[in-house]
């Protein structure tokens, strides 16, 4: 079992964004590091963010329908700098609603792309209610899409792992990260992938900073011996259940 | 990284153990599947369960010097089954005196052994007041044996996880495990193990039970695409650190 | 105000149940206790677990009707089987839809039963949306049952306590049991009535060994000087209000 | 098993405090209530509360074996109001030492009275150290005490349920009550022991209050429809152990 | 920043009640302080409470839209004596909905009124539902609010601190105060305000206790220097968000 | 009493730091604003950090006597550079031994500075047992000094608000900040005793880049509309005791 249960190289990558920009900022190493391995990676943005993340553009006099187009060009470019595939839901922002048929669009995914996991937001969070609602819908659509008798097109699903990815403030979502992934090999990804995103140019800093700070926890958390990089750079996640494995580590 | 931070082959395990009998029972599957692999497993028993374990020979009138030779033999039996070393601080249980001086014999180990895995018992148990403090001073010491600065031989410690096996009533101990581990390769060696514990025999069923339940658990998590087995041992544990990794899975 | 506030002799037990097999695992014990003392008992399947937990009729090529009828066949028998009356609301599952209807009719039962115990899921189940959609319903309609404003035939109901009963993974679910049920004096109820689920043979033993294991953690729980079987069955609760008592036991 | 769970009338009630009053102001009913069934009460005064909890006398210039012998007058004569043995250890407060020395006395105490129930202080306390101290010694010492293999005189303890009566600041000592006592019946013996506390004055109308707010709490938790008196009292405390018992109530 | 961040007298306070007088009871006094130091004070009641909070009415033979007069002719007696306004939405209680619409209603209140103080209820209540009913519409309307992009009239929101008010049971929602407000000099009005709702004058009472015993606590965690007075009044509360300031106190 | 209780101009500022270089990078912000208001502030440094926080000088081969010695000055320029005095009790790290003698040098302290407000480390801290080994003397002492009982010079203790700084791990020491303290005034005093620890340089950035990051929270949770700076720098903290307070703000 120990191979099958600690690689997830033959499988798929499934992102479950609420807005246009969460995938990049939170996610972006995680992602490009699936690329690059060969898997198939795959981002849904629930909405473009349009209303709720685009304060500049709202500043600047756009209009509803402008922003949406800029956003997802932006989007399409990021998941396309980290090598990912992107779809858009569409189902507005603030407040992201939820609906049992957004649920089923998602079960509709996971049923044709078999992901081996899964990444999406945190189940709290006091600054944004968009979030936990897309992370709820994400959750729900993973155990209606395992059930055989649950009606939609392709095989059930099986039981991949699910991560929340960072909040903008971690402590006010009791975000006590379990697992810190190393994306030092792919930062220059992440960056490029970044910078597809003008608008927001000051969260280039804040997540490079961010970087670097869960670098230097994954090389306390992994000890001194392992010849890890000076620089590394290290993205952090919750795993929601337990983790299955051939061999303590 | 990801080879050195997913396998944990060239390195040791390092058990450390309350009474005599608890690394059988809760952690005898880890130890055997490490042992099967190749690496050094070590245990360190801080006394023999003399006073608060060995119910039976204190009512079939036996003395404290003699339960103690008891089960310090069932232990090594126990041990020498498993594939692993067995050491005895012997310092008197019931309570298990917390101490400086113990703290740092286990310092001496860490920097001996230089573990690559630690297990050992919850922070919590409100039935047995040694557990937790048994945790508490392979934790301490674990921290001390990093600091360059603490006299002892060896070298610093680099950062092994540490996990805590699982208690009798796990909720009561705020036990709530991030990790299932497949022992089912080695459950025969665990079987074997438990029989050199002959005065706690009600115990060899309760722990196949539980061995089969954790197993049904761990098909649940892992999924029904993964081929296990149908009969899928497990062990339960919670990892106290954040894992460090180079992919996610 | 002792004997009023300990005995439940003279009221009925109400099992709110998001499918059709969930009352027998979790509480056939506690149903069949009641019944054995003469209390009213009644189950409420919210829905028959026609998508979510009939995978091997699915599997075998049944319809949903024809799923329904079996699984409510079943269910009837096993009410049966525990001396308790049965209703089904027949909502649908997977998801198990929330809406004011559906907790109004919940409302009507309580006040027509005014049930002396309530018992239901846990509000916590990372593995089953439905379940905490049950519970969530159930206790909603209780509070608004004990209201004189509320429209709906019959007294304002009293404040029954409300039990949840254990979920499959409890550490997952954040179950912690505060009260363990002994069942030992019906456990061949409880045995019967799960025949009645032939589907589901593998949860016959799973629930058996379970009833073992909370029966061991019963006996140690109560202390060896009550005298209880050494078979002794138990089913572990989480009591959700204060226990209101004029004796401290 | 019923009755033998549902009542204590045949066993002792063991209080373990911290200092000399507090055992009257938090559970002064529930000692009371078990006096007035006949069951033996016995409290155990860690300290004379002589440090902390005299500032009146301290003001008033006395000296420290003067205050002993004050507050020992005062617990004897409100032990007495309520029907209890009391015994003093005399180990100093502020900070109460904690020492397997005193564990050694509480275990003598449990094996020679053999309690079915016992109350302590909680775990948590901000403000006030001794609280805790003295918590942690009462259920060290209960564990010890059901070991065959202690040495101490006596028959191994059974396993009496353990509560925690209230703390001066309940949600800062992270105190949920899961049981309110009806000690309606008593209220005049508690008021009598409060009056032998004269120097804490202030308090009688401060535990009056209380009783009345938890007597309003117990009303709403056991329903309108027990007859419970308009001027119900009550002390409301917290369980450590899962209640075990033959009857869902 | 200092002072911007420590005083809010240039800016108003908003309280989002349930019912119709959930505001009296649990923030009289806070809102009193603002309005008698010239702060906007408005209350917004969702309901009238008709149906959960108004027994004695129905009891009485009342008919719904007679109990709804009298409520609001209460709710805006005592608004008045606490000097605020008051506004109500009349969206039914028992249970109160949850809707959109709602949530819009409320932030063209915050869009309007922009508080710089928002208080509701807590986000748990296992004995009302409408009382987190009423805390999430509140809170989500706040993030609404703050967004350039979403659709309504006024400036967009800052962030204004919001504070839980108390509940009946307080340990039971998991309200553990972090604040504590001395309501002292304005006691009387709230006394006037309390006054104002006859229906439940057993509250008056309660709540007056209730007053003192913060009171205490609150000098209890002031410390003895500060020359409070001997009847110190407070109210609890609790602050969702982290406090900014620019001076430690 | 809003004035008494919302400054804190006239009384001191406490700081109890396990290591000689804590304070510097978790408070220094802190105890910088402290003294440019004119507030005494003072630094009692339990230990020099010599073992556990010296690996750089251990690497170089000094001898014990030595770091401490560097340690020592360094700790004395850094805190020249705040405008605090510090003590240092020299009891030794790694481990930080608990006594109550240390304990009673505490309350000296207290006894003698009568803080206004205490700043010390986390309850919790897997990766440094020293720190909460502190934190708890840091709070027993404050406790003790409180009672006019308790031996020791001058006169008891008020009640001064304990605030905890921030650990290195935050979320793993579950720390969640209730409080963000601007200290862009003076950041320049907090870098320059930064540079004062030449021996971890690489802290200096870490620390900076966290004030921006706190800054950038502390900008979001008090709101666009305050005026900050762009470049607000902040340092988190966690208040214990409940704020009491004459205004809601």
């Amino acid at each position: 079992m120990t191979e099958a249960a600690t690689t997830a190289d033959q499988g798929a990558l499934l992102v479950v964004s609420a807005h246009a920009g969460d995938f990049v900022w939170r996610s972006g190493g995680a992602i490009a590091l699936a690329a690059s391995r060969g898997q198939r990676a795959k981002v849904v943005c629930l909405s473009y963010g349009e209303r709720g993340e685009s304060a500049k553009a709202w500043l600047a006099g756009k209009k509803l329908e402008e922003i949406k187009e800029i956003r997802r060009a932006e989007a399409e470019a990021a998941a396309a700098a980290l090598g990912a595939e992107i779809e858009f839901f569409d189902i507005g922002d603030y407040p992201l609603p939820e609906s049992h048929e957004t649920v089923d669009r998602l079960v509709l995914v996971y049923r044709e792309l078999q992901p081996a996991v899964v990444l999406t937001h945190t189940l709290v969070d006091p600054y944004n209610g968009d979030h936990p609602a897309a992370a709820r819908m994400a959750l729900q659509a993973r155990i209606l899409a395992q059930a055989i008798g649950y009606e939609a097109p392709g095989e059930p699903l099986g039981a991949p792992p699910v991560f929340s990815f960072e909040p903008h403030q971690s402590e006010q979502c009791d975000f006590k990260p379990n697992l810190l992934l190393d994306i030092t090999a792919v930062w220059e990804a992440k960056q490029a992938a970044m910078k597809c995103l003008p608008a927001q140019q000051h969260m280039w800093d804040y997540y490079t900073d961010l970087a670097k700070r869960r670098g230097v926890q994954l090389k306390r958390n992994a000890g001194p011996n392992l010849g890890l990089a000076v620089d590394t750079r290290a993205e952090a996640f919750f795993r929601h259940f337990p983790q299955t494995t051939g061999e303590l580590s």
